[in-house]
């Protein structure tokens, strides 16, 4: 995008308004029911991770590495997701 | 995800809802103005970006491939892009 | 909230953004299905309305009329919206 | 919208979707910055108030009233709204 010198509109704020535009038209696909035409679903959300990337490289983030250190909360938050595979122990925990 | 048994929610309509959802989250932080805490903006987007990848898993497509192919899309589209560093040819055209 | 001074954070763009977030909190209320609580989704409702509301206020325009020019807009430019009522002529119009 | 017997696909799940997605092209109009153009704000508003319009319908409530009720529930939960019109005793308060 450098080329194009669009980067200076490229604010954090900016871009989070253009992931939040970008879903829109992704979950358009879907608007009056679960049928969707895959090749435009898939070319919506190559859309929404464009701006994804973008507001990640902003910030100074790997996208790769921010959805891994999510889960790893997630999981800690959650024992009972990892306690089903490994144990019976928490079996009982209400999801 | 699989050990809580979610994926059976995990629809591609309901998944594109849940981009919108969190895209609307990461948007928040930017509510009132562009200042955000970096560290929360990074969090929301980590969750827009787990939605994104299930469902890129869902559609069979790889997150990166589709980013890649749809920025060729746009090369193509506006061949200004390339043309600014590779020549002077279109060095005037209008952004 | 003229009493909070909370009007100095009331740009249409924030308007706007408010607009998104509180649409997406809607949505939440059917997230993973059809069904909700009629009561939350009223209630989240009544917040995206809200902030319509500030937004009509802010551009100086009544939110009744600007709703009722729009549908003005779209029966002209789909005649058979009306035609259906009133003749036979268009009754095999496409939607 | 009868003419068209477009209400069979007007569930409240639908109409929700269909109120985020008119949301989002709201935004647009602020994508890469506050200045916009009022008659287009005006014009996308209006397509986010007339399906908010339509999903109070569904739900068989009124669009004014619901406003009005919340708006009753936030001045409970925040006194101080009212408070700082008419004493100085909550000035305090923090917001």
């Amino acid at each position: 995008m450098a080329e194009r010198n669009w980067e200076q509109f490229h604010s954090p704020e900016n871009l989070a308004k253009s992931i939040s535009i970008e879903s829109a038209e992704l979950l358009e696909c879907f608007q009056w029911g679960a049928d969707a035409d895959s090749a435009r679903v898939a070319e919506e959300l190559a859309d929404v991770l464009t701006y994804c990337i973008l507001l990640a490289d902003k910030l100074g983030v790997d996208p790769e590495q921010i959805v891994l250190d999510k889960l790893e909360v997630t999981r800690e938050k959650y024992p009972a997701d990892l306690a089903r595979d490994r144990s019976t122990k928490y079996d009982r925990l209400q999801d």
